[in-house]
Formats: structure tokens, sequence, C-alpha cells
């Protein structure tokens, strides 16, 4: 198996050499292809105004100044691996939850999701902590999930959303399949004044859990087990498509 | 009825005037929060590294140096008009289609998402052309939609995804509800050389239409008619849940 | 004569339009290539990890997603005017001060300076306000300057930076040749708290003028006057050299 | 003696490490602040428009995502280093030339000029070589430099520009004090297409020098020496003045 791993937090993130660290253990290859920076709250931006660069560090991890899902689309293209495109995509493991609506604008879930055409469910992995520890915990399932997933039967352009709590892997309670929970709107924006008494607006933080009922993703973490949450890429909403219907004879 | 408007196009773009102008006609108040330049595929990328400027232009518009789903993010808390929050939020109307998995990465739909939470259902709305002609055509429609909103009955947090052929208003054929084809992947990235010979990697267009059956988007906007195709920001995919569950056990 | 104009304000900046509004009487043909957006404090900066993109407004303005010494570097290669070279580089009116120190960052010197290899010497001209209204008169003086320009004799790659006070035409006093003076180092740097609790550090404005004597560009403004000191682009040190050899001789 | 030092090249540069594990050897302390990534051709360019954020890697090096000049300014008010100012700015080592009218473009002795205020002349370091091998020979001769620096007498405001032939320590026939040659206009930009069929304009590399003679720091690098030319910050044209003044006595 040829995996392609990405994240959004950057090239240098300790998270991203841990999942290379574990996914390198059994992978006939692996390939790092990571954003030269920070580019959490990235979601599925693509640069196409400019070309970009990729840089070969000496851990031969590949560095592009561009966002996670152009490091995928690049990736994905074989263009870093000997022409070889892989059969997997992998992002991670992110320093912070992607939980609920947190999958819109994550940047690790968008990388996956540009795996969507590889022949294996792409799958995103997320620590859910502010101050994560036990990345080593989160590599060590997202290997265990690798190792299993050629047996997988689930619809074409599926994701794997999975996040795992900041726990030592001993204390983890299981796996649980969940669907997405979401969150409240987050605090309003901040006005802050710059050194020159202009105005600006800072956008703050994402809001609480507003549905974290058994089932979500929030609740699962909450209690100490793994979320594992299939995500569609059709965002279509089928059961609305007849009440919209009726509602458009009028128009017509 | 307060309508925030927002686009992916910039703020100088002809179709945010012409959106602009025909929903000033009805409604109790418009809005304009859009970004300062053209930020085409940025997704629901959101800025969080840095605060936000807001200007004032003479056309009464405000320009955000920023992401679409910025835009609204401000735009949504009344930061731009007293403190009133809008009832609607509509995107566009932009230049070009958003048909099938471009919903990913448009920041058109993006923009239309973030108003989410507010009282009535977003709509982003483009006009399917490489060269648009008739943004006029794409008004006048959304114009109708909204005026009829009020009485559509959909469920919380769905987003209303209109693609308008480039037409003049009397050869639309009419509106249909669509689901979401898909696109083949793109053309691969093409590499170049900078002028001081260094390779880059410059990602190349969206692929053509893979499912255009009738019933998507695709094949709703060839035929001539709009194509309306209700989103839901949920993408758990709940079909997918059971099979994922029995495969976990294993793993348990 | 050919003139060709830029700015670091950006190409929406009222300051470009007066000055091309005033230019654009006398010479036989005027092109405007400014940045996109405000680009102040880009000094000298070239773009050279990426290609640029030309936007022609209606008003026949050329925008860059660039710096301004990006804009004059494209624009002096005749890019946008059928292969012309311009005669002449004139960039502003900026809308505040560039006086002493201030050189070293602006943007609109920098864009003077990027035309000092065309035929006549460049102009950079800035209208000294925090809140500029008479953007008029330095438009009629830099036309003045410009119509006598072919009679000046100076060395080669020398620029003429223009400061204006801010007042009606008639109260501006005369026109003085002045040295830079230099202002103090500004106030620290301001630690703000972002959103989510983190520290970022914000530079904050120039220092007050620290030489302002007579005969500096600070005394002639304040006293009403125009302001014009002839820049060098060679910083060589001449007649420091000789000191600096003897001290090098013990390390030879 | 404690020194900042910082870049252009950004903060994982081989030129950034050699020349902190020089300096290191004798000063008091040091205290590395740079780019978070390449910013070569940034020249003095600050940032103002948005905060900047420090963060501190495992070898103490401290970067910013921001220009070299921010993070010079950000250094010398003592933030990264217990409230403890610089006494000495050194910049460097750049991976390739600077020379000639490159000073205007260069971040690296951007950086050093923003140390100007520090109680000693601030030193910008450049290896002369598209690919350069030795940095150690740079970084062993600014070391030596640095140790000397207390007994230099030059004039307040002076930044001492050293470029390095990328030869063996044993090779290296001496150090030459030189003015700045200049170079011709560079090629001019080149005309390429973007994967959607747009046109873009890329800047070229810089020209060759048009002005090498014995004398210059083109020449002292040709010949094997190391070059050190005086750069003041003041660009007043002193012997221009006269001439200006008696051209505008018409206008007056």
């Amino acid at each position: 198996m040829h995996i392609l791993i990405s994240n959004d937090d950057g090239v240098y993130a300790p998270g991203l050499a841990a999942l290379a660290s574990a996914l390198g253990q059994d992978a006939q290859s692996i390939c790092v292809v990571a954003p030269d920076r920070n580019r959490s709250g990235a979601s599925n931006s693509l640069t196409l105004d400019r070309p970009l660069e990729a840089y070969a560090h000496e851990s031969g991890f590949i560095s592009i100044n561009g966002t996670p899902t152009d490091c995928v689309h690049l990736g994905v293209s074989g263009l870093f691996s000997d022409e070889r495109r892989p059969d997997l995509v992998v992002s991670g493991i992110n320093a912070g939850a992607n939980l609920g609506d947190d999958v819109l604008y994550s940047g690790t879930v968008a990388a996956a999701m540009e795996g969507r055409n590889c022949r294996l469910p792409p799958i995103a992995v997320s620590l859910c902590s502010f101050h994560p520890q036990h990345f080593d915990t989160a590599a060590e399932i997202v290997r265990v999930l690798v190792s299993k997933l050629e047996s997988l039967v689930v619809a074409p352009r599926t994701v794997l959303n999975v996040n795992v709590p900041d726990l030592p892997l001993e204390r983890i309670r299981g796996i649980h399949v969940t669907r997405l929970g979401h969150r409240f709107a987050g605090e309003p924006p901040v006005k802050v004044l710059d050194p020159r008494g202009r105005t600006r607006y800072w956008i703050a933080g994402t809001g609480d859990a507003a549905d974290a009922e058994p089932g979500t993703d929030f609740y699962a973490v909450e209690q100490g087990f793994v979320s594992v949450t299939p995500l569609q890429i059709d965002m279509s909403h089928y059961s609305g498509m007849e009440s919209l219907a009726l509602w458009l004879e009028e128009l017509n």
C-alpha cells in the first residue's frame, strides 16, 4: 500500500511526524506532502492564482507553499513519488478536535477529502485537546485502522473523520461510529484597535457543542471513545428535494 | 427583510453589483460585505491568525481583507448595519458555474453556508459561463426566489445552490430542483519553470462532468433550466454508518 | 513625454486619480500601473516567487497583485502601453508624509526608485497629513515640476522626493531643496492577545522627528514649504571608507 | 556583547545556523529572530496591517510570520531576550550575493539596517554563489569582524555590507573596502500562461554587473577578496542639492 500523508498544521508539526512514523511501519511506501506553515482553517481552499513550490526537507518530507488541499492535489498526481499514485490519503494528526461544524472549516478534513478518488477511503485524524499530549495514541489507532482498511466496504467518495481523545492508549475505551454533532455559533468577532487607532475585527473561536447527544462525535470523545464519522462528499439534501420542488412550482 | 450580500469574486465584481441592485428593490435593507479582491476557490476558509479590516466604499459596499466566509461571519453579527442581524444571506452572482464537486471549493457557496444560522435559508447564485453576459437574468431570478422565500419550508441549515444559464431571461426554460452531479478529477497540475529555472507546479482547472445525468445540476443547466440544489451542511453519511460499525467491531 | 504613474496606496486611492488627472493634461501619454490594494510600507520589495496578474480597469488604470516596485518594474518594460517605454516615472500622491527615515520603508519612494533607469529623474510625491485634504495642491505642484523637468540637470539615478503640506495651493509658501531629517526610533511594538489568548506583536507607528533642523525635509514642510529632496540610489558611504580600511588592515 | 541575528532566507536556512554557531562562540548571548519562510527580495518592508506571531523552535531560534525588517524591529526591542536590547545586529549568511543595486531589494541588508540604532554598526553577510557551499568561510570571517568591532569608528547609522566569495577559507585572498557597483537593468519580465490560458508576468532575475570596476564590490569578490562596503542610511544626495536649487528658483 502506498500512502500519501498530509496535514494542515504544517510540515514541522509533531502530529505529522507521529503519523508518518506510525504508518511507515507497515506501508510499502509513504510520501509526506504538507503546507510549509500552519494553515488551520483553510478548508478546501485551492490555490489557482499562482504556481506552487515544492521543497524537499532532509527528513524526506515535502513542503508546499500552499493549502492542505493543494498538497494532496499535487500528491495524488504522483508528482513526488516517481509518478506513483497513492492508494490512500491520511491527514493529520491535527492538534485539536475536528468535530461537528469544524468539519466545514478544517484543513485536516479537507486534505483527506482531496484523496476521495484514490482506491481506499481517506482518513482524517485529530487529537482532541487544546494542548495535545498523546499523538502516539492517535498514531497507533490510525495505524490499526489502516491495516484493516482493505476489508472496509463503503460507498465511493466516503471519508473517515477520526477524532481521538487525548489519553494514553490504555485509557481509550473503544471506537464508536458517530454522526456529526453541531456547534453553537461561536463568540462574536472581537473589535480591536491597531497601534494607530484604527478598528479591526478578529474572528473568535468556534462555539461550544449545541448537539452533543449520544450518537454524536462530541459525545463519543467526551466519553473517552475514539469517534469515527463517515462523511460523504455529496452535500445534496435528497430528502428536502420534494418540498423544494413543490415550492418552486408556483414560481415556474 | 434584512439581507446580507457577499460573494467570492470581490467587492468590485459586476455580479455583486447586479445582485445588490436587484435585491435592493424589495428588501427593507441590504448590507454588502465582500472580499477586497478575487477569492475564488477560497472554500470555507476562515482567517484566524490576524484581525480583519473593513473599508466602507462610496457605494456603501464594505470590503474586508479576508475570505468570503470571513465577510459573512462578520456581517451576520450585525457589525456593519447598526447591530442589526440579517434575516438572510445571499452570495453571488458568481462569474462561472458552481456545479457538482465545485461546491467543495467554491467561495460563493461557502459565503452562503456561513449564513446557515439566519432565519431564512441562504442562497448562492452562479452564472454558468466562462464569459458571463447575463447577470441581469440571474439577478431577476434570485429576486423572485427571495420574494417567495418566507413560504419555503426546509430543514434547518439548508442552503440553496442556484445555477443560472447565461441566457437572456426570456430564453430560460424554467427552474429544476436538482442533486449535485460530479466531476472527473481535473487535469493534472502543470509543471512550469520560473525565470530562474526552478520547477513550480500550477494547479489546473476542474474536470469535466462525470455524472451529468438527468436530475443533476449539470443536466438542468445544459438544458437551459435554472438549477436549484438544496445542500445540507451535515455531511454525516448516515446510510454508511452500519457497515462501518460492523467493520469496526473486529477492531474493538 | 510618456509618463508611468504608480503609488503604494493602491489602484483605488484618491491621490492616484488626482495625480493621473493632473499629469494627463500635458503629457503625450500616461499609463497608470498600481497595486491592487494598499501596500504601504512595502519598501523596494519585489515579487519573485510567483507571476503577477494585470487587470485593466474601466478607468484605463492597470492593477497588479504585487508591490509598488513590481508595478513599476513591469511598467517600465512597456508591457502595458504597446511596448513603449516611459520617459518618466511619477509615484503618488501618497496619503501621508514620506520624510526622513520613512524613505527606507516607503512604497511610494520605492516605486519612483524603480524608474531610475528612465530618461528623466523619477519623482515621488506625498501629501503631509494623517487625513489628507488637498490632493489638488500636490497634483498641481507636481504638474509644474514635470513641465520643467527636461531642463533639470542631475546625476544619473537621482530621485526627487517631494513632500507637500496639506494646504490650499495659495497658502503654500514656496519650494525648498532639503536633506532628509531623521526620526527617533518609533514606539515599541504593542503586545496584543488574539481572541484565543495567544500573544501577538503589533508594530507601532514611526517615531517623531529627531532631526528636524532648518535644511531638513521635516522643517520645510512644517514651515509651509514644499520639500524637494534629491535622493541617490547609491548608498555607499564614501567618506567612511578610509577609516574602515585602516581598521581592516589589522585583520588582513 | 549581546547579538541579535536574523536573515531573509528564513529560520530553517543553513546560512542562519552557520552564523549563529560562529557568533555564539564569543558572544555573551545571541538571540535569533528570523522569518518563518524565505523572504528574499523583501527589502525594508514592514508589516503594519496585522500583528505578528513569534514561535520558539526547539533550537532556541524564534520565527516570525513577517519580513526580515519585522524580525529585527521586534528583536531590538528586547522582546525575546528578557527585555535586553542587543548591542549589535548581524544578518545572514545569505545564500547568494548582495552586490550593487541588490542592496535596494535585499532583505538581508534591510534586516541589518533595522539595527542601525544599536550601539555597534550592523553587519549584513552574503555568500556569493548560486549554489553556496562554504557557509563556514563566511561564518568565520564575520566572527573575526565582530570580535574587533568595538574598535571600529564609523559615523552613526552606518551598515557594513559584507560579501564573501564561495571558497574555502584558505583560498580567500583578503578583505577589501569597496563602494557599491551597479547592475544593468535585469532581463525583462517573462510572460507566462496559467493553466487556464490567462497571461501572467513573472519578474526575471537581476542584471549583470554594469559597473564592476576596481574599487567596486563586484570586482573585489570576483578577485577572491571579501568585500566590505560601508552603507549610509541617509540617501540625501548632498552634492546635487545646489543645481536642484537653481532649477527650482525659476519655479518659485
